[in-house]
């Protein structure tokens, strides 16, 4: 029997998160309730992560009706199906090896999808030109962002590559950088300003790391929270003065919508600064289908534009992707259409642009619905969202759930996270995930959920909340 | 600008394979082709990978139908297409959250599936258990494979974990222990004897391992050689003796067809041969959808079942899949189909039967057919296949050959294979790449292709062979 102490120490160290014990007995619950038994709720609603076709979002019609007649070529004589599906998917296939998406891509993807990516990039930002040769395909902005910290990882001790990284940040980041070596620095945001970045904090966190690492990289979500053009313009100019690679997740560039925001790239500034930065400062973003409107979780794909990166250090960004074998075909395809979505005129223009503004009128009218509601609970307080696709309200909680908890051996925002879940059927996620400070409790909601949802989870949390807070006053 | 000197050093190690580069110049040559370059030939057969749609082969209608529809539900009310399919989706569909295959599943894939491997395993094995909390599905058998040896390394200098490894191997195997900080311990197989594995040989790389590393585990291919059902029980005997992990790679256990020729599981071997072996031996085994007859390489899924690990361990195994996030839902619904295909009397169960049969008639006569005409070529001598889908020639070459390629800094095999390419068109393996002893020179071809283009490839191999052979005679 292969047991525990022969695995490999360093994958023993991995602390296995709350949110996945939570997402677990979520399942269980499901499973419970699947069997008959009975409980306050009739379902389990998971907004714990950034699926939202989990919660009943619709995908886009044109891009699941070129992904199936790109898989069953029949269908190309299927006139129920539009004329633009059918020739959109033709184009795919010419592009795939013997016409099936059966067949390999190369390790950096389909070069039309490379292309399509860095004419989309161009368009956006405003003709700063994009070349297909620095994008970069994978299965999902993770894969790439991995592929991009481990070319970065060198040294040992006090030389040891450090991470600038956001708290909040991605649940996902920390253990992708202890799994690649590299040191975690932390920088706070600033949740009285909207969790905004400050550059003050940013070389206070330099400062702190210099002894133990050497920090090599700055980790920055744009949006996370929607940077002005001016803090983006100080941003890099910190880079280029301290020498830091700048690794930019714009996954969320197509949810902005707080009133006066727009999303602006880190790659459009860094150009429109002139040569003296556009020509130095290193640069990788990353985008997917996953996290943005379309929610094509399931599918896998994503890309990673470089910025400012030798072509010889290019060659092994992709035999590091090659290990991977191949992005997946479909994935790959769908990311195509996201880039580059039917036009004025086509015949399913209309239709497609109708289905992702209802998406993002959803998200919107949930964002501002959701702040609303919470800034009206008893001890919680929560900064508007102006985008993105979660809300990040923070719990002032009762001493006696922190100590509680502390008795359970867990953090407070996970024992009230847990307590949700148990009692009303709502699972979110706890904020000690994305490396909360200690005594700072706060629960993450995706609000890209059908409407009705929300109502429902908002009046579940209500009653919860007073609950909790009942139950440990009364303890006390 | 970022540099080459600025890369992490232990990804600056990393040998660009010259398979990599091979293919690289296979596209160079179609993209000149397309410019309307004049060539002795109007395409590249690219026939190096096992990626068989790409030449051609055609995909199974009831994997590709099913998957259609579960792209685009709308397809559930489409009456051309067979009921079984509809049902199938319908069925699948129901397993994905929110109904769709946009959503994210659990790091070790559907429930659903994990069911149905394990159910395909059972019957497979003539009744001994498989069950689905054992089984891991993944984005390919590559994946798994990487997080079991991970699980695996441990030590440094020498009592760092060895990885016994055949050679010739599949050729991702050297880069994927070394990203894993794996050692790997080679043992030749007998080409004499049909690329047989011998246990004499393998007593020996142990022992000649010791004083430089720690052996650990075991990698096979079953098929490679297609092993008897004794030879299998030496080898898990000789694994229980030394304490090995045995890693078997099973991803060609359809792709078996010579005369009196079967597969045989190594866990089916290790269950009859007693509670002795069967509660004791530790063992991973891996399939997958790309390697096999139904080719589909570009939709990404495997699986990975573990016997005698311990359930703490498997934890490690799933929080490791999920840095990965999540593997393809189309896969996955793929890989369902290949282990639970359509049932006799269903309605798609004829068709589907019949192009299964029709891709194995073609392989195994491919298999002949390439092995004939080989073992007709002057200097070249050939082992007959009776599994997987590739024929793997032994080449005698002129001394004349092995200098040049090494003026060139290049193996012979890999000069060859360039010539050729640059001749003729046929872009094939070269032996190197999988572990050849030095002056051991050998090409690899997939056969599993259209018959069609076997011939085309045979002609021009034939040609070209006698020309390479001729040219460096003349310069001696």
């Amino acid at each position: 029997m292969y047991s525990l102490r022969n695995v490999n120490p360093m994958v023993r160290r991995i602390r296995v998160s709350p949110q996945s014990a939570l997402q677990r007995r979520s399942e269980q619950i499901t499973a419970l309730l699947q069997q008959g038994e009975q409980k306050p709720f009739k379902e389990v609603i998971d907004i714990s992560s950034g699926d939202s076709h989990k919660t009943g979002i619709k995908p886009i019609s044109f891009v699941r009706q070129v992904l199936s007649v790109c898989l069953y070529p029949e269908l190309l004589h299927d006139d129920t199906l539009p004329g633009d599906v059918r020739q959109r998917a033709q184009r795919l296939l010419g592009e795939c090896d013997g016409g099936s998406v059966g067949s390999y891509t190369d390790s950096c993807g389909l070069p039309h999808v490379q292309r399509s990516v860095a004419e989309f990039i161009t368009g956006r930002d405003g003709g700063v030109p994009s070349y297909p040769r620095n994008i970069f395909i994978s299965a999902g902005s993770q894969t790439a962002l991995k592929v991009m910290v481990k070319l970065l990882v060198r040294g040992e001790g006090v030389s040891q590559t450090g991470v600038l990284t956001p708290q909040p940040c991605p649940h996902t980041l920390p253990m992708l950088l202890e799994e690649v070596g590299a040191v975690l620095v932390p920088y706070q945001l600033r949740e009285e300003q909207g969790w905004a970045l400050e550059l003050g904090e940013l070389h206070r966190a330099l400062t702190a790391s210099r002894g133990h690492c050497r920090p090599r990289a700055l980790y920055i979500s744009n949006p996370g929270h929607v940077q002005s053009r001016k803090s983006i313009e100080w941003v890099i100019q910190f880079a280029a003065e301290e020498r830091l690679f700048l690794l930019v997740n714009e996954v969320y560039q197509d949810c902005v919508y707080g009133e006066g925001r727009e999303f602006v790239s880190y790659k459009r500034v860094l150009f429109e600064m002139g040569q003296q930065y556009s020509e130095m400062v290193e640069l990788a973003s990353f985008h997917s289908i996953s996290n943005g409107i379309m929610g094509e979780c399931g599918l896998r794909a994503g890309y990673m534009e470089l910025v400012n990166v030798d072509p010889a250090v290019m060659v092994f960004a992709e035999t590091l992707l090659c290990t991977d074998i191949s992005t997946p075909v479909i994935g790959q395809i769908a990311l195509e259409i996201m880039v580059n979505p039917p036009r004025p005129g086509d015949p399913s223009h209309n239709k497609y642009t109708q289905e992702i503004l209802t998406n993002r009128i959803t998200l919107a009218q949930n964002a501002q619905r959701a702040w609303e509601f919470l800034i009206g609970l008893p001890g919680v307080s929560c900064q508007p969202v102006t985008g993105g696709i979660f809300i990040y309200p923070h719990l002032s909680l009762p001493p006696e759930a922190v100590e509680q908890a502390k008795s359970d051996g867990l953090e407070a925002d996970v024992l009230y996270s847990q307590t949700l879940l148990d009692e009303e059927g709502v699972c979110v996620g706890a904020g000690c995930e994305h490396g909360q400070r200690e005594d700072k409790y706060h629960i993450r909601l995706c609000v890209l959920i059908p409407s009705a949802t929300l109502e429902k989870v908002l009046a579940r949390l209500g009653s919860f909340h007073l609950h909790f807070l009942d139950q440990f006053s009364q303890h006390a």
